[in-house]
């Protein structure tokens, strides 16, 4: 591999530990916990991982350790900051006892299926410290949810001597990470498994778990584009900037960049739901700014739009629902429909407020929403280029307005859309400490036979040797959530709050970031320059965690 | 102005000089100059501006300037570094007289026709030092070439007694700028104009302009998410990433990120036309690199794709001309054709070449090239999304491929397009260092009652303390070349030259980065560590000054 100047000098970056896990260390156990909701049915469910202690480790008494193995899965969306809890880990277990070796299982949990794996060297680990990226075993988004694979699993476990398993993933690889835990426990395999919070969407956290890796850089990476875009937006005078940002369901990533780079306008898809919006209303809203500007001679603007929103405005996901169901029950009748007669065809189906907002979308889009099926004839709404929807949405609405003289000014827009800019971006100081951290103490809930557990660090906007490590039974995050028509017992996912102090930031001075041109430039992740530029957390966690 | 932490500390942040600036500096003159081309008929246009020497500062004695004002004005798209320019003449000025005084205007040439502008106090100068962006006065793409606007010019700067004009600006705004030079020393209007080479496409450079600046900052920007999108590639090992560069014409941007990268496939422009390569040809070859990669195991990849590639396929280029041609003459037929029946009215119409190439074309690329003119009636090349063309051409290949058994695998494709993203970037510490003594050099000429002339800074590769500051004339870099019909003196365009030190260096290796995955991840720019890490000029420019 060529390496880049900075991943050499990076190389050589130092991660910083939780001071209680520097020299020996001791499990501290609290009383014992219960799930969020939902106690009984979950206890029933995981009779052998239920109810278990909060765990802390503190520095302690050294001990012997009899060498084990270990095993880790990447499995999921890339994150910043995999490698360094990879190479935490293996720190950890290496000072344990240095003849204990650590087995990574190949793309993903797929790997652990199909046995295929390779023995994590020294050698190989040092070629990933502080580096971006899952590439170091590959990541996968085989679901680790049937007793079949469990066995299977166990087969190349036992066949390697593997004491216990890492699974480093978001909330249903943790889900399933618990599931598997209490099923060896069941089997007395002698099997532990210990999962790790990561996703850069941000919306696995709760009270133990501060924020999940690779928020942080991901995050700070779309910001630095965001705030250059801003920037050429603010020079040029010429541009709307419509700004996709990924992050699935919940609008954690949409929000802190937000927060960094004081855009004009940031849609969050909770408030939308909240208010029961409509697509229109959002339509309205963006256009009255833009109109707003436009008065005041500004015909520019920036706009921030979270991957997930299309399924949170209410009035789209009953229209959707309404074409799912239509189009399965009349698949071959619409096929046989002439393509130029498709849409007319299909508003003239559709219940009255239905037809009424499939009427109003752009072309492409309503096309997309009647053509584009998933194999199980479900609209693709993933696929949807929001931020291209709303800019039309946008100028139809603005050209009306120019007719009823209520709009004086131009509108062109440009799209953006982020996502693998940032996944794989090389870990800021807080990701490459935070990570590392993690699979350290991971390596410490296994010296100390625990299973069922995530790997917990927290106190994470106080500096890194004053941060808490430990465990937490991850039944005590589950409740039991309707997935696929089934009820399951599930980590809960977090999602914006909306009486949270990060949303309260922002709805604070929405107006005044709306009217002023307030933007805020915050540049590439800097590794080796002055603290209050390298080593700050996300603005999300220092509001929530602010006393 | 809300800063970020990065913002303040690189405010801070003292740019580098070449050492013959750092005291009393003097003009040597070097031997009379000609154009690179046609230097009757030049030095017939610029009787006034044609064969001054080339300019070297020295160190020398101190001397005094009776106090003078200077304006300035930053010309077409953002390049990283314009506030630098800027700060760099206001600091030489002042040095020169401290009662000297900087007037900018606003939004471009266009300030100077309509008299807007603004005085550039010290206040003002400190708030924008080492920051992306044009914002300190805007930009603007009005052009000077009439006489009319040059007379308007006049007018404002007589009444605020500005004795020298810098044009910060592209090739055409140099090319500008010296026939508004002829113009003003022609009638004898006391008014000297300089030029600054700005652009991030890296086209205006010549034997005395190693490097346009902006180039060096945009293209590390966009090399940091093509690094970090080329490790997201090879981590899920699932999709072939087709990114779209910006660059207009000239193909070097997408030469320098591949170089810093090194991408599976890069497309240079400059070739296609050189090798009078078809769209299918382009087509086959990327095809190739994924059936290739498909059949060892790897069902990913990364393609960059330069901005203007479309207008550098000859056979396209036909097609577009006959397409302007045809639509020109029969609009209004057409425009009466039902839309469903455009596209094959429209090969029924063209000539058999012509005819195949469109049938070729997606659908949705074949409707833009007929329905999206520009008010000339021309179609308008530069909306065609080039990345999303060749993915779906590719895609079709592949498909007739697998029928054939020539294609066992799969291929997905996402797709980017870079551009807004780097143009207002924070200056690297090269281009920081590099504006800021182009800006600084700029002032030395006004001193020395140059005009006509670039600033020129070379040697750029050494550290800046051995950068070479002087004055080009602006009439030396000229040719005649055909524009809107008419033959016109400009700036020679620099395209990428085949023979060049850069495209070998790429050309040598392509296929062994087709073939491995060689990829580099550079990460972000770098403001504070080790040298090796910030201060490295552009791999193009180590190539090219290479001795």
């Amino acid at each position: 591999m060529t390496k880049s100047a900075l991943q050499i000098a990076r190389a050589a970056y130092q991660p910083k530990l939780p001071k209680a896990l520097t020299g020996a260390v001791v499990a501290k156990e609290g009383e014992p916990t219960q799930s969020v909701a939902d106690q009984e049915e979950i206890k029933k469910l995981f009779p052998n991982t239920y109810g278990m202690p909060l765990i802390q480790f503190v520095e302690g008494e050294a001990k012997e350790f009899a060498p084990m193995n270990v095993g880790v899965i990447l499995s999921g969306g890339q994150a910043p900051g995999g490698h360094n809890v990879i190479s935490g880990l293996f720190d950890g277990i290496k000072k344990l006892n240095p003849a204990n070796k650590l087995y990574g299982f190949i793309l993903g949990p797929g790997g652990l299926v199909d046995h295929n794996y390779m023995e994590l060297t020294a050698d190989i680990i040092d070629e990933y410290r502080n580096t971006g990226g899952f590439d170091i075993i590959g990541s996968g988004r085989t679901k680790l949810e049937k007793e079949e694979q469990f066995e299977k699993g166990y087969e190349i476990l036992k066949e390697l001597g593997i004491k216990a398993l890492v699974i480093i993933g978001g909330d249903d690889s943790n889900t399933n990470a618990c599931v598997l835990a209490e099923y060896y426990a069941a089997k007395n395999y002698g099997v532990q498994v210990i999962g790790c919070p990561k996703t850069i969407d941000g919306d696995l956290k709760n009270d133990m778990i501060e924020t999940s890796f690779g928020f942080d850089t991901a995050c700070k990476t779309y910001s630095e584009v965001i705030g250059n875009i801003e920037r050429d937006c603010n020079s040029a005078r010429k541009y709307w900037h419509f700004i996709k940002l990924m992050g699935r369901s919940a609008s954690h990533i949409a929000l802190e960049c937000a927060l960094q780079t004081q855009p004009n306008i940031c849609i969050i898809s909770e408030e939308v739901e909240a208010k029961n919006m409509s697509l229109d209303d959002i339509v309205t809203y963006i256009a009255q700014v833009v109109a707003d500007r436009a008065a005041a001679g500004n015909n520019f603007g920036t706009v921030l739009i979270p991957e997930g929103l299309i399924e949170f405005i209410p009035a789209m996901k009953r229209l959707i629902a309404e074409l799912n169901d239509f189009l399965a029950a009349n698949g071959e009748e619409f096929n046989s429909i002439k393509r130029s007669k498709q849409r007319d065809y299909i508003i003239s189906k559709l219940s009255p407020e239905n037809a009424a907002i499939y009427a109003s979308l752009p072309e492409g889009v309503a096309r997309q929403l009647s053509l584009d099926r998933d194999p199980h004839g479900n609209v693709q709404v993933s696929l949807i280029e929001t931020e291209k929807l709303l800019s039309e949405m946008v100028a139809t609405k603005l050209a009306a307005w120019k007719e009823e003289g209520k709009f004086v000014g131009k509108f062109a827009a440009q799209h953006h859309f982020f996502g693998y800019e940032g996944r794989c971006a090389a870990p800021s100081n807080f990701d490459a400490d935070y990570c590392y951290s993690l699979g350290y103490t991971a390596s410490m809930l296994i010296a100390n036979g625990k299973t069922g557990y995530m790997s917990s660090v927290r106190n994470t906007t106080a500096p890194a040797a004053e941060w808490i490590a430990g465990g937490v039974p991850i039944t005590m995050m589950m409740n039991m959530e309707r997935r696929h028509g089934e009820m399951k017992p599930v980590i809960q996912k977090a999602l914006v709050k909306l009486d949270g102090a990060p949303f309260k930031a922002f709805a604070a001075v929405r107006d005044t970031w709306a009217k002023e041109t307030a933007y805020v430039y915050p540049g590439p992740i800097q590794y080796f320059g002055p603290t209050e530029v390298c080593d700050q957390p996300t603005k999300t966690l220092q509001y929530e965690q602010a006393k």
